[in-house]
């Protein structure tokens, strides 16, 4: 974590404490990229999109934004035509302010589902985020968007790419994509690099495919997950083609989002442990995160990585589970991190308790499966499943 | 639950305590069919199946058995070359004191994996477990199989069909054919009436689908799952092909499995919630099971259901994220017993907190899903997730 975010030219943010949910917290917050910005943004894959998911696409799809807005302590999600209206209303409240137009302006919210927003309240509260608005507001604002989070999660950084020094600065809340809570995974990035709509969309969805869609919790998939990235263009660095350029630039937000991910699953609900899942030797990647899932969200497993207890056979049950149609039994092998478990199918001679004890112990793991059917391979980070993420999620709402 | 398990006539029964794991523990079982039983069984789809598994199909593949052997405290899974032979020694042995081939012999495991099966324990108990052989023994047999649960599951009626009163008794343990624990679903079934082979998998496989292959704790299939009926032909009544006395013996057989399954669900790892899940109007039977295993299996929803609390947004989420192609949340209906939460996607009208709670408060809940997209309908049936859960799972072998 940066004790320091460094500004981004052409980006400011502003945070307001608007009483959305509860009194005296930072829950609205506004971000503003200069005019001749361009943006790309992944949304949840939940059939059950909330109304701000819904409307940041279609005016995605209409403009580029020059305002994005955020709520927590209210996902407006299960709100019907009357949660439309209200994500609208939050879109125009905040182009009066700002003199543009609505479809200028994307919506989030995180927090409870099937109540609706607040409208008062969030109309109130926009003219004090919008008059906080500061190139240095990216702390205040990574605190604006948590909800159950512990801290926030900020990453920053400075690259040179073709003799400019180009800032990437970022933020992201909630633990995971999919997450625990409905609280929901937010990331906002911002550059000032210049990339097309196009090119940074690719950028985006191929960060996004080792980061944030390569994290689990519960495998909850939130009706609210967004992940934005602006690009304000103000370093003078303009990236024009898939070049020498955008290949360091795309590394770079990869870097970004893989290292916000981590830091979701650090501060996931409950979690003691960090696990990294790696999952090699498979025909494809499909099935090498479908190993890696089915393993990430086995109870079983999860409750044993919090009790530091090396009981592999419910890692192996997970592997023989997975639907990976002809698996050779014979052809897995299993490590916990450096100790090799299960060699052929069947234990290792050389597996002791003590070893895997040992390797239990520890606070990050790296679970590594070979399938022995081919090349490739998918990496996956999840947590463990502890009395506090029961306690947590029973207790929410409450 | 019957005070009484009926007698089959041609089945026995005998239990010994072999101390496999725990001191003074019933903890092997022997059951007998007569001469002239026929049987069908229904193994684990897991990949990494154990030792047992493997032997029990490929005799089950050369001939009807004499005997099924089951021992907790050690599921000889993940045993490798080592396992299997244990297993066919277990079946070798028996067979020594019964006169009879090994092949004769069905071998059932449960309990923890990857270590191997103590021989010794198992030869020394089986003498014991053979001489109490007795046509009342289902009592003691049904405390011999279990290992986590908190009480035994015995189902036992007389049926009348075409002028014989047949009798069905059977048994299970273990908290889901998708298990906690890798304790293990096993369930013994026996009867008197005659049936081939055919037929009696026929019924068993109808009766699995709405029974333990439709129940689910925590999502992990276990590696050593079975489920076995015997027929032993005694009461007089012979089935011979897909008629009116074959429909009455499957639906006898159908109730009898659904009273076991949801017994194991009533008495699942830390379960304090009775869930019924109830998906209708899907395109088919695979997508109302893939909207409710998914309700089922989610970490949030299980946890809402432990606290009592209403929060479904939750199980909103849930369907959102199943993977139904094209679902028009618009049409979704969602009810929670005679309580409609959601209509149209959206809340529904007369929805209150109140009468959400008044619900959620039972100890057994229907939850009632309308896909709005066809005919086609699935019923489940699960447990909540509880402190409780993780207790047991993080404590299990230390």
């Amino acid at each position: 974590m940066p004790t320091q975010a460094f500004a981004v030219p052409g980006v400011r943010l502003g945070t307001a404490r608007a009483a959305i949910r509860y009194p005296d917290r930072r829950d609205l917050v506004v971000i503003e990229a200069a005019t001749g910005s361009n943006a790309a943004a992944l949304f949840t894959r939940n059939a059950f999109c909330a109304a701000p998911v819904t409307v940041a696409r279609e005016h995605l799809l209409r403009t580029m934004p020059r305002f994005l807005v955020v709520n927590t302590g209210n996902a407006n999600a299960g709100t019907g035509v009357r949660g439309l209206a209200d994500a609208n209303a939050t879109c125009a409240a905040l182009a009066r302010l700002a003199g543009c137009t609505p479809q200028q302006v994307l919506p989030f919210s995180t927090g409870v589902i099937g109540e609706p927003l607040p409208m008062d309240r969030v109309e109130a509260g926009l003219p004090a985020a919008f008059a906080a608005l500061s190139p240095d507001g990216w702390e205040d604002a990574a605190h604006g968007i948590l909800t159950t989070d512990t801290r926030i999660k900020l990453y920053s950084r400075r690259v040179d790419i073709a003799g400019h020094t180009i800032t990437l600065t970022g933020m992201a809340k909630g633990a995971g994509m999919i997450c625990p809570n409905l609280a929901t995974m937010l990331a906002f990035l911002a550059t000032d690099a210049a990339l097309s709509p196009a090119l940074l969309r690719g950028a985006l969805e191929q960060a996004a495919a080792t980061s944030f869609n390569a994290i689990t919790v519960d495998g909850d998939t939130s009706t609210n997950d967004a992940c934005v990235v602006l690009a304000s263009g103000q370093s003078g660095l303009i990236i024009e083609r898939d070049n020498a350029d955008y290949r360091a630039f795309a590394a770079a937000l990869k870097e970004a989002c893989e290292t916000l991910a981590q830091e979701l699953i650090r501060d996931a609900e409950g979690a003691t442990k960090f696990i990294t899942l790696q999952i090699e030797q498979g025909r494809d990647v499909a099935e090498c995160r479908q190993v890696g899932y089915t393993i990430a969200h086995s109870p079983l497993v999860k409750t044993a990585f919090f009790a530091s207890d090396p009981n592999w056979g419910r890692i192996v049950a997970a592997i023989g589970r997975a639907g990976v149609p002809g698996l050779a039994i014979e052809r897995v092998n299993l490590w916990l991190d450096d100790v090799c478990i299960v060699r052929g199918g069947g234990r290792a001679d050389d597996y002791t308790e003590e070893r895997g004890q040992a390797a239990m112990r520890r606070a990050e793991i790296t679970v590594r499966v070979e399938l022995g059917r081919g090349e490739a391979a998918a990496r996956l980070w999840t947590s463990d499943l502890s009395h506090d993420y029961v306690r947590i999620n029973a207790d929410y709402r409450s």
